[in-house]
């Protein structure tokens, strides 16, 4: 941490700062420059109140130079996690294909399209159960009753199953079916219900707020591990801009960057991020050859008729082939992919 | 709703758009431009699944005309609404201040501040017992038992009481001590909370989100009013852009597009948005003349020791010195505010 | 300057880092913490190409201390500047208000709404002679003529005139007819163009850009300065962000951190922030009280039938209530305003 | 163009807007719905001031159906464009590498950078004489003295050479030394230089602005090819967010959004967008799986003493490696890269 002091702060101030900082247990080392005084100070960061000295008398800014994730971070462990779920490694080196339906709107429909995408090379399913809309009079999804038939779908094709939970009481519920539990971007920063899924043994796949730094995102993640899971999968799914000629603009850059800063896995989801799926297939490309771990992919069999994000949505044909186009990307950058090679 | 169709759309997928709409219960217009054709819907928006048509063959765009939000909005209630807090009325002629601590630290200092907030003019008195902190190292507040000191505070200032409520199983217990319940940045789109403060009774503050647009703030008042609650005041408090010289960028503009399109009353909290005491006066002097119904301002007795957000709280004596400066740009402005005269 | 060095940095890495800043001229105070050192480095940061320092072996990052602005900031002046046009004093105790078209269109409605904002009480004119176009079909401006014109609205009503140059081969000719030049939001970084005004010795409006930081729109100012002119006062005209409401998002927190920052005057152009007449009104107030030193209002005689931004621009009458009811404002916050009483 | 008119509209408005239509030559179809009446206008709007409509009492919004552009548009040319510096070919299979430093610092520094990145792969050589500082203090190029340097490299290596030109002074004399013109991102808008490249005959290279949206950046080409010269080659470098962690957000969507709706081809400069060589490696790779017809690097002999931009740029033997790494992936999205295979 180090303190800028303003440049008419007083000695007097000075000193009170540094007085202070020895009291909340760091060392400190004071440079006086021409100008301005900055003072270092050594010490755990996590411990310190940083208002404390912010707002004191003749200081300017603190500057941290420690990041404040500690878990999410690489300084404590340094190689990179392999997720598990239910036997589906994320962040090995095969690269992993999520896909499904937005939102589950009949058991007939959705266990259809899970054996498409099954047959396609996905590696888990995904669906909405709960789903949070924009709109009070947009449909919100089947709730505890596609949670079973999501249980069906995974019977039936043996793929792992991966949905969101929105509320802190349907937790225990939703943990009680699913393979893995994920964090949608609305709420990223619901830090109640970060907590709750930090203390389920189920795999998070924990999705970047609308417009969440990369820091925010890894302390999300840091909510989840402080609680006691660790089994974090961080997917990009865009954020927010400017930009109107996509949803939302993804962030490519930020799988570099979390692999720079974190040893957790990160995926992409092209879709959400694009909001149309003639974008979908060249995204998808560019985040594997980037470095992504996997991808997570809306898939619907009639995306006219869907009742949830249909205009994004791949049909069941079109996945399957994009899957083809991928794999010899995933090969040029040293990954593997298990799709099948007789379609 | 208008369809525009691609301008490669053939005939057939023309007439397979409009019959679809049909079908939905809309009327057609087609305007056949040299390029393009678009159609015209008439009908209700709500019952359109919009991609079931924006998905079609040959569709490139849906354009909307009608807002989404129809409770909130002017086309159903055009008279402005006046919220009672407790007999405190918020959108009537009178600005209203509402101030105190970040978070609830102790029984002995929030009582203080209290009394003197009241004394410089405050209306309402704010503070935190639950937190949502972006670091989960940090203070996360004193939960039921902050209620309690803020009951306490009210008995013994008279002031109504508002805080934010994190967790969906907390509204019915936040809601027994309370005066008015806020909904912070971070949940306003938790539309489960939205939806259970929409089922109590209370007033509620609902703050824009971080990066929210404002129609999805206005959704997310639509949703607490779907639920059957009336009473919202909106709160604007900065806004993310690529600006790092304030924490947030206070979207000034939002109070006369919020009083353009909605009947529900605003104010704003610069401290949020400032994240800097030293910007709070101008900016507060600023909404006001640009027509806010209200502030909302951190207040402490000690910023430098502040377990929260110090470094945006005015100490006491210097917010009732603001609330003088204020009180002739509301009268410039044709409003009024009750502050004491004889300081 | 701090430099930081990553965790794993060697002793001979950071020995190299302190080395080189000797060699540059830096005094070096080397503190070594726990996991990381920091080098905190004295000296003018001006004199350091600091990538030379950034891409050594070992080093994370460069904290720069000091601002890069010299001439804007407040370091070697400190008293507010005030600009004179012609005799009117930018940044003094009056709040100034420029107005006119967007365009110059014909010398007979410019001349008449010259006139009519004069007698509002507008104390310079502006209008657009050179104007940069989104569009290469759009109507570009009258050029020479249109200064021509200019110049005799200000024969005709003595109030000084202020028009953008949009290229560097312009700019004599531009200021051999007008009070003070304006750069435009698009060319904030035209670095020549600044350099060029900044050989001039007329006043110059310098429109933050579109999409620019407050520091870097006052090293646009410290350009200006660089090359001799001193002139300069600067315009907060919205930024651009994810909201679609307004065209623009107004930064009215500038305000306050220009004042922070620079001795330079800030004014507010309400009229391009919000690309909607409808909120200029409210905006126009909330600048005054925010404490801006004059605004910058686009006002036509007949907005439907204006060559370029119709939209935004207010009626006369219109223009002329307004300054009437920001007076009190003015006079709320110790300013003052020469504006008719007896309207 | 539709216009919508508010829901307050009288009969008399609405006459009186389908009057103003017809005068300016467009073909009306109004559509009454329940609440509101919007208007179907059929004609060239090009030729339509659309303030004259906007400003008309009663009217609420314009929705325009056609883009704004037509030359760099898909309506009237639809294969895709192909663009010939000096022989080299962007757009077409093969995927083009410019590399070279970000600044000319002396002949014989940049005859050796020249060289290496020759042998590595490149097929254009880059370099800055002219240098858009954000700072006074910073090196400015070496202005013509860099462009001999330039063609010196030329005729050494056989590369074809692109520069930044950022003054229509400069025009003439960069495009007699130089086979490719740059437009930088701070000058994307700077219309007189984009009419005075239009009106050469040099392939332009034109950066996307800082925080320009897509359908801006085509608005600028057509600047240019409206003036004459139709070989534009766009180049997506990032653009401005609130995310820190990278200089820019690299907006990889934009190549598959560009090649939807124009038929110029696309290139990505990973260094500009990341400023942080790290991630250059990974993005160049992304780039080219999403469907960039090319690159343009920074590769620096000696990036801690460049005088520009040298956290950004890559040694020659890096650079080498990485165009190694990319061939596999060009080849498996189905295009080609020209390399050396016996490194």
């Amino acid at each position: 941490m180090i303190i800028v002091m303003s440049k008419n702060a007083s000695r007097q101030e000075i000193d009170n700062v540094e007085k202070k900082l020895t009291e909340l247990g760091f060392k400190t080392h004071p440079i006086i420059g021409e100008i301005k005084t900055v003072i270092g100070a050594i010490g755990d960061k996590r411990m310190l109140s940083t208002q404390a000295i912010s707002t004191m008398p003749g200081v300017e800014s603190l500057v941290p130079i420690m990041k404040p994730f500690k878990l999410a971070g690489k300084e404590l462990k340094h190689e990179p996690t392999i997720v598990d779920v239910g036997g589906i490694k994320i962040g090995d080196s095969e690269i992993i294909a999520i896909a499904g339906p937005c939102a589950i709107e009949s058991q007939e429909s959705y266990l259809e399209t899970a054996v498409k995408v099954k047959a396609a090379g996905a590696r888990l399913l995904r669906g909405g159960a709960f789903k949070p809309r924009s709109s009070p009079y947009s449909f919100q999804g089947l709730e505890e009753e596609g949670l079973k038939i999501m249980a069906k779908a995974r019977e039936l094709t043996g793929l792992k199953i991966v949905t969101e939970v929105v509320d802190t009481r349907d937790v225990e519920m939703v943990a009680s079916y699913v393979d893995m539990i994920q964090i949608g971007a609305r709420n990223m920063q619901n830090f109640r219900l970060l907590h709750e899924v930090g203390l389920t043994n189920k795999p998070v796949l924990l999705k970047r707020g609308l417009a969440a730094s990369i820091e925010e995102w890894l302390m999300a993640a840091e909510y989840i591990m402080a609680a006691g899971n660790q089994n974090i999968v961080l997917c990009e799914r865009g954020i927010r801009t400017y930009e109107t000629s996509t949803r939302n603009t993804l962030d490519m850059s930020a799988i570099p960057v979390v692999k720079e800063l974190s040893h957790l896995p990160i995926i992409v989801d092209p879709s959400h991020a694009a909001g149309n799926w003639k974008y979908v297939g060249a995204l998808s490309k560019g985040a594997v050859a980037t470095g992504a771990d996997g991808l997570i992919i809306e898939v619907h069999e009639d995306p006219p008729n869907a009742l949830s994000d249909g205009p994004q949505s791949l049909r069941p044909a079109k996945f399957a082939q994009l899957l083809q186009e991928i794999e010899p990307i995933a090969l040029a950058v040293g990954r593997s992919m298990l799709i099948p090679h007789n379609m």
